[in-house]
């Protein structure tokens, strides 16, 4: 059976970056090479970013990612890599506006690319078919597809070419590349994170690799773009299921791996529109390399890991030197400021604590306490004398003047950020902003939430393993155990708790999964045994607060259903009953 | 020729409302069936309302747009009104997922639809074929198209029924309108107003018309629903292009015209996909009805309309008594409370000035004045005592010091809202925006900016209109003249004004124009004559500005592309030169 060395490049490209991301491609095609590689191959759009939005609508844009692709393949071949068949990912065109027909969309004028780069020259192009239009992805808005199949012929192998989405599909490209008789199939992905997301990816390609028979290298970008975190994970499945390698996760990486492949069959009819392009690759000699196999850890490690790239990401894309956050000594402010420090060092990271003067004893020493157990910058601005005077001029009582104090905690945070150049990180959960519970303006100020996507119960959840895994290690828990075990409160008014305006949050999470997350109706959420008032009273707190929502910061996601790109409602809404 | 009395129901649906909504269709009916007419046509969705977004894939909300429909047909049936065919638009499913196919969104579980009703009962139902999915729309995203055509043989004549998108598209169920040889066309829209729109709608439907032979009633919706104002406009054309019928802008209307109508073509067999009902209308006498044609205002009118629309049906659906705003004695706020005031009644309008230790003596003079000319509720807040304490604790100077002014000024604003229950409203305008000249969490504070989509220029241009069209009223122009003819000014420092850190208004707002609008590169932009440098300036503050405005409140739109559903770009982006 003929060898073929193949090699993936999990890059973490910034959207619009064409020179830079284009050196990491440089820099995986020396380390393939320098590892005997036969082929390289990106993940999508790894030239450009992904999702690269209504960019790809813009003419200029679409020109210089078309002219990165000749320059990437020059460049390849004067650092000595032409002999390396490289697979990359870019959007390409102008093209004429995608015109007429059934659904189509009058203005996209870009395809969803993956080049073929050799000895200097684009050797072949292949053009995503199938363009996602649900959940986090809009392509159909703003690509034409693709109807050409491409097969590559290298060392009498045949190796069938497609993205992403294309290998979700019945039928379509998958369908051919069975007639085409492929002995490897290569899949450019762009495939975000999700919680129990390898339960459902790894399986796929798994099916896939069996039902066609071959050998499937399914490669994916790694890294934060606004709201979403691609986490890596590629990996390559032989037709009878077995994973030959698997890349680690959230990390940038060269996979390189031998493959003994079925040769092409000869006999074969090429399919109507399948394209095939034969290339010659050197022989290589030397010893077969062992499998390399990384595993994943266990689900809170992974979420974790994923708010920490989201935020790290976020922040050293958009060209901040540091973060600054509120800390009021409980649970979700230390959970974030420990994922801050996790992402770009403690160093870089500005804790306040903005104590009132309803705020108790162990907030503040909580908040010290974070602040040193992580060892971030920190800093006290006691709040009261620049309340009252507002409370008075304006003679406030109630939420009116609860929210003052939250408002003029967002100003001292915002001075700072303007002082110091900081990013404010806005620390409300998932479930707060569900819900509406918070002031607009004052804890919700910031441009970056890391726990937007992450329910109340599951911030405890990881605040626990957090702390476990610094025990693991030797190292100091970075987050007081008190914060974890008090019960929650927004200390706007004394002896307030968050239970005074909200049900347990046992309850309140499971409605909320079950509303949002699983978009169930009112009538089947209740089904599932929650109180009827109760469920109500949430689903009446979550349809009002669209607007709050909408203005607030965006924030990594981590489950199949976020409030974002994910999940689109209108904020003007009279629910029928 | 066959006669029909055809009545187009121009209303003003609120999304989610499905009894209000009903309502309303049936209140048309009654005055349809008052004036003799046979059939009853709605805009797209009349009884959901339009745009439901995501909430065409929840199963439970679609179950009750299905039920809404038979139980409408009865209370028209009860209301006396069976003989009255009634076609309405509505959302139908919930169908099995989209499954597979080139291009298939799987999560999609709805139809686009205008059902006929007559004598209690669903005689048919059509659903659209062509799912935009581009600008502000999203149904690619959350609808299964049609294949089916319809067409109604009433009294002799063949009547089509398509939806919107259906006529924009060459090929498709319009071809097929020509084969079956209709001999009128009805069609269900919800089209939003941007500005010129009347210069692209009427010659297609006019272009339509002729190219089929056919009379078409086009039927939009009116009223506003988040960031798009449907304008009304419904309008009918015969087969040689003359405008016969056309209902006035912004407001509901029932349109009732008689039409005399080619009989069908018995001879021509059904293509194929081409489902024919046949209801039986009873006989009129009387007299034809004359021609009823609206004209349209000027483009200024027509924009202040749409503004005054999109704020009214903001505040009214959403359950807000009153607004409040920041009077700074500038044309942007002084604006805003016109329009306010225009909207829902200067009672429910409350201005606050909130003078600072830089504001000017006609800031205040002006602000008063404004107050007086709209007769709104007026109070003044001093700022001064309020920032010196935040200034002087944290030690601030320069921009972040500055800042925290515009800060104080939200959070009076949000108290004032917390306190009595307003909506407050954002005055600035498209050009602040797009530029990122605001303050975060300061100026930009409030749920809804009626000058999201307007550019600096236009808003002079808007003011100057206000104030002549009062005085030709014999009203006292709204705007005070000095707040028209100062130059600009944020007066957060001593003699600040905007062209400090901006080029002159006329050299912004035509690049932005140009970068926004029309979606230019850099480089053409500067071809079009602007200074490069400026134009790298310009478009350095746009593509910096995005993380800002994803966190401001919506506004209406009233340009072809406006910030929110229009334009999509990351944030995350770092440009390649």
């Amino acid at each position: 059976m003929p060898r073929l060395r193949l090699a993936l490049a999990q890059t973490n490209p910034i959207v619009g970056d064409l020179a830079g991301n284009a050196e990491q491609v440089l820099d995986a095609a020396r380390a393939a090479a320098a590892a005997g590689a036969d082929i390289l191959v990106t993940g999508e759009m790894a030239l450009s970013g992904y999702p690269i939005e209504d960019l790809a609508s813009r003419p200029g844009f679409l020109a210089k990612c078309r002219d990165a692709v000749p320059t990437l393949a020059k460049r390849l071949q004067d650092a000595g890599l032409g002999d390396l068949v490289v697979i990359v990912g870019h959007p390409d065109g102008p093209f004429e506006p995608r015109l007429l027909g059934t659904s189509s969309a009058p203005t996209a004028i870009a395809q969803n690319c993956a080049s073929v780069l050799q000895h200097g020259h684009t050797k072949a192009r292949y053009a995503k078919h199938h363009l996602p239009n649900y959940s986090v992805f809009d392509e159909y808005r703003v690509f034409i597809p693709g109807d050409e199949l491409l097969v590559l012929r290298l060392r009498g192998v045949d190796v069938a070419v497609i993205v992403c989405e294309d290998l979700w599909r019945d039928g379509g490209p998958l369908g051919r590349v069975l007639e085409a008789d492929a002995g490897l199939l290569v899949v450019l992905n762009a495939s975000p994170f999700e919680r129990d997301k390898d339960e459902v990816r790894l399986p796929l390609v798994t099916r896939r690799a069996i039902e066609t028979n071959t050998t499937v290298a399914y490669v994916n970008l790694v890294g934060g773009q606004d709201d979403l975190v691609f986490d890596g994970d590629s990996v390559v499945v032989d037709g009878t299921g077995d994973i030959l390698a698997r890349a680690p996760q959230f990390v940038e990486h060269v996979l390189v791996i031998d493959l003994d492949l079925e040769p092409a069959n000869l006999g074969v009819e090429l399919p109507d529109n399948v394209r095939r392009v034969t290339l010659t690759v050197p022989e290589h000699s030397g010893t077969r390399l062992d499998r390399d196999v990384a595993t994943l850890p266990d689900d809170r490690e992974q979420l974790w890991n994923a708010l920490v790239l989201g935020l790290r990401d976020y922040v050293d894309k958009n060209g901040f030197s540091s973060v600054a956050l509120g800390l009021s000594g409980g649970i979700d402010s230390a959970v974030c400021a420990s994922l801050a420090a996790d992402a770009i060092g403690a160093d870089r990271v500005f804790g306040v604590s903005m104590p009132s003067r309803w705020s108790s004893d162990h907030s503040r020493s909580d908040a010290d306490d974070t602040a040193e157990r992580i060892g971030l910058h920190y800093s006290v601005e006691p709040i009261a004398d620049l309340v009252l005077p507002i409370e008075h001029q304006l003679d406030l009582t109630g939420v009116a003047a609860e929210n003052v104090q939250a408002r003029v905690r967002g100003i001292i945070l915002m001075a700072l950020s303007n002082a110091h150049g900081h990013l404010v990180l806005t620390t409300g959960n998932k479930t707060e902003l569900s819900v509406g519970y918070s002031t607009m303006y004052g804890d919700s100020v910031g441009g970056f939430a890391p726990l937007k996507d992450v329910p109340k119960l599951l911030v405890w959840d990881l605040a626990r393993w957090r702390n476990e895994h610094a025990a693991s290690l030797g190292e100091t828990p970075p987050i007081p155990e008190s914060s974890i075990a008090k019960p929650p409160s927004a200390e706007l008014r004394p002896g307030q708790t968050d239970q005074d305006s909200l049900p347990p949050y046992e309850v309140l999470d499971g409605i909320l999964d079950a509303y949002i997350t699983n978009a169930l109706g009112r009538e089947d959420v209740a089904a599932l045994g929650f109180d009827e008032e109760t469920v109500d009273f949430v689903v009446g707190l979550v349809d009002r607060s669209e607007w709050k929502r909408r203005q607030g910061a965006i924030g990594p996601k981590i489950s199949g259903m976020a409030f974002g790109r994910d999940r689109r409602l209108p904020i003007t809404y009279r629910p029928s009953h």
